[in-house]
């Protein structure tokens, strides 16, 4: 992992954009990790923060997608992560119950159709 | 595929629901793949009817996540079914675009994450 | 695809073992296709016969585990094939639904487990 | 999580049920996390119930479902839990390793009928 | 789809550099789908064309990569476009064949490992 | 875990195989754990052996492959594992950034392809 001590200026310069947006003074592991390979560090954050930016979705339901997304995946320090990032953009205990159970029953059901091999709607084609 | 005219009372009753509760006069063929099965029909209903009614989440973000979710597992049954969903609780065509990217990026992270071995930062430690 | 008339002897080796194992004329596309490389050919039939064959498990509970993981996963032609299979081996209409039912439930206990970041519980390690 | 003294009358009702159906005094970590939102402890376990009870299937066949699609999912707490479950219900270490064996080879089939782009067999069709 | 007559001149520009980029004169229904939404058509060109220009990794090895992944994930557009890309970049049927065989048995031995709840060697620990 | 030492005859000449292909005194816990099925063993080890050895494809393009599936499906101990196998085969850091960032682009744009419902190019269609 590179601490912002050893970074380069390339490195350094998109950690401080990190805790800026993110008005924080802490860099996940996830991008110390990354920082290896500056060129893919840059464009990784770069991507995140033009998409997760508030837009047409809120930047709270942004996280909960994600938040869905690592769950549906079982990838452990993405929803801790995720997890911790929806809170502090407002996540009750509530609607995270809420969204979890969407996330159950979706990957239910995804399973069911499949295995029922059931052809499209014509109405749901487009 | 049990259509209406064909099925049980027990079946009917459950069409019914799902007819009244949507507001529509259609069953998809999901429901009629399950109805083989009644006592399955009847507690993916309730459960889907529970699990989606408004909460501390409104319907289209549930909606929302539902595809979200789907796409990630790439079920096209689900995908077609559900942005015809979320179409109708109001999702916009620029909603759609922004979930989407939310999805396309959160399933690459997860995978570099997984891939460069990445801690469990202790403050995402619940 | 690789058709019996068009195979070398190697090929058509294999091709005869499915037909006398499986009691059967027909070669799915699955293996002619695999024939272009009848290394690899060989390798999967005898692999597959090797664990197919009755053992500690009978061949229709092993036909019914392969068809929920291909359920699981989402693979259309697996899904086809292996009910037809499963059929064969004498799958019920109530078992299918029934096995269909599990899948389901544990596709969306597993997420549940993973977005709740449930540990494991000490008597369940090993 | 939510431990039995701590908890309301509708959740404590649910760990007696649980208790009282699998003969245990224990309650599993995933019951006691899932229990902050007693209706999805609720649902989640009349369904699985309803859904483990014996049928068309023995629960023997149905734990070892369970399992293959959690190993399938790579889901560590599933993986633990219900190979506990399974053992309980009766699998040997020999129905173990066969059961591995097909969830192994379904996965490995999975992705090459895939890869190879295989259509499927017009006998297959539904 | 956005065809290239009714493009703005900012999908025009993407679509440009594609074509020349890739030297061709067709443009994927991938683009023209995500074109949409200028923003991802953008972001998601230019991250693909620097992740997959030569580097340490030649384009066909990464062309094989992408189409690895592809197959794992059994994503149909997926692997019909990166089958082409890589025939393009100079796959041969026999590198085809090995490459779907590493895939098919990664994704066997990944199952095996998680199943049996095997632990990383300390030799393996980062 | 079968180590060794405490191993039938059949299980030894695996294990010594294993050793002398590698070029290495040390057995991983994979196949000490999968040693309780001599049978599963031996296959799944002259498979492997077979699959991974110099072809169409050298055996560095191979170690990686594995490893992105392996990251890809997110399996802890196969990304360890095949980390350490591709390191040394000759893998270098930049190679694995640049392994990575296709892995994570490829699984990005698999669910953007599937989200949008794009259907195949027919040049794209074998």
């Amino acid at each position: 992992m590179v601490e912002y001590a050893d970074a380069s200026a390339e490195v350094r310069a998109v950690y401080d954009d990190i805790m800026s947006s993110r008005k924080t003074d802490y860099i996940n592991n996830f991008w110390k990790a990354m920082a290896h390979d500056p060129a893919t560090l840059k464009r990784t954050w770069e991507s995140i923060k033009q998409i997760m930016a508030p837009g047409a979705l809120d930047p709270l339901t942004k996280e909960m997608i994600y938040l869905a997304v690592s769950a549906s995946n079982q990838c452990g320090y993405c929803i801790a992560s995720h997890t911790a990032a929806a809170r502090k953009a407002g996540m009750t205990d509530a609607q995270f119950m809420e969204l979890m159970a969407v996330v159950g029953m979706a990957n239910e059901t995804n399973r069911l159709v499949s295995g029922y091999q059931v052809e499209i709607d014509d109405r749901f084609k487009t």
